[in-house]
């Protein structure tokens, strides 16, 4: 059987009203299981964050492996996104792309714009996988060089502008703490998927995160949470209540 | 003993006249141990490139360890820059400089600009290590984003203005295939440590190289390069000719 294209995971997990993704932000094994256990019926996506995990060397690197694996065999529907904020000149980024999805086996994974389209052909080209390109990062200085004025417009603007035309498998992160740029960036880059972190310890509003993110259809957005959710006493509950209040924005949008 | 800083032993490389970086661009052990042999008393530093380290899982970052070991017991006096281009928020970042010089005991990495100082404080905190900022990178296709007109000048110029005030443990890359921009980079962040990738395979020019980046003191570069010397028949004669076109260019600058 052909496995399924991160697109086509994620179009299914949105058409049943998933939009929440979970972001795994510890590298322990146990911790990271029993979150995907309580929650894989209620999420679009999960999302390791490569840092926790290379924080504990080789053996850190062993445990995403093997969560990744688990979160597959648990349920090969869920898309998974490999947080890595990697990008290089082409020739390395060739070694990065075959560390994320033929080493790791990730759907998606997270890259940085600096060095343009023609160095990151190496993630593009792989058709069945999510490219998901940093916009607007959700961090408080975000807009030291985000906000810089380019040709009459911002150059978070203007990094969305190119990324909307670089491929059918490309995304763009627009932070939660931002939904005005988020709202703009929606303006620019038409039905793309979005990944829209920052909901929860950093503070980024649900419904305003919906109403600014959502697309014509209705969807294209993943809604992020990490440590309000895999550190909660109880991280099915925590889910489910994000789940509800994205489903209550989204009849109020 | 108080190990030295990244600082402090780029200095005395360079006071002793060596300016040449060989990037490790491969997971082969016995290669990587081969070519350190070869070339540890000429050169200022040596830069592992993460990416192909990763490319071999989690078996990779054990080699990727054991390389760094090997020339931090071969000649404790030689910085070694890990080539990772990471950067995310802040509380990511911590756990990237831990991985970075915690785990594998790199003394620099490689950051990019895009979230801005605010986010890479956790690296920037790290005074005794080398934070180089992506500002001008090597690739083709390298100014689809860092020739954009910002407050008239370019991006990449921009980005130069602002990590020059970042603190003294910062310095920047440039690639050696843009002389005019390597000039101009110089001119805007005083006598910071340039780092110059894209010699040789790449095409990078050495003299120009040399003329454009050498600061007020006669030095302040460190002049990188990987496939043309670690492929090479023999390295050290690749090493030894870099370092000898180095000098006539300084002799003749």
């Amino acid at each position: 059987m052909k496995p399924q294209s991160f697109s086509d995971k994620l179009s299914q997990k949105w058409a049943k009203g998933c939009f929440v993704c979970i972001g795994l932000d510890t590298e322990d094994l146990k911790l990271n299981k029993s979150v995907v256990d309580q929650t894989f019926d209620l999420v679009c996506a999960y999302k390791p964050n490569s840092a926790f995990f290379e924080g504990a060397g080789a053996e850190g690197l062993e445990t995403l492996k093997k969560i990744i694996e688990y979160i597959h065999q648990k349920d090969p529907s869920i898309p998974i996104i490999l947080d890595a904020k990697r990008a290089d000149i082409g020739n390395t980024n060739e070694e990065y792309a075959k560390a994320a999805f033929d080493v790791l086996k990730a759907d998606a994974i997270t890259v940085h714009p600096y060095l343009g389209k023609e160095a990151l052909q190496p993630f593009l080209n792989r058709a069945d996988k999510g490219i998901f390109v940093l916009v607007r990062t959700s961090n408080p200085g975000a807009g030291e060089f985000q906000d810089l004025n380019v040709d009459g417009m911002l150059l978070y603007q203007k990094v969305a502008e190119h990324v909307k035309n670089w491929g059918e498998n490309v995304a763009v992160v627009v932070g939660a703490t931002y939904p005005e740029e988020l709202k703009k960036v929606r303006e620019i880059v038409g039905n793309m998927p979005i990944l829209i972190p920052g909901i929860g310890t950093q503070g980024g509003d649900i419904s305003q995160s919906v109403k600014a993110g959502i697309n014509s259809k209705n969807e294209g957005i993943i809604i992020s949470s990490s440590r309000s959710i895999i550190f909660a006493d109880n991280p099915r509950k925590a889910t489910q209540a994000l789940h509800n209040q994205i489903q209550e924005a989204l009849k109020n949008g």
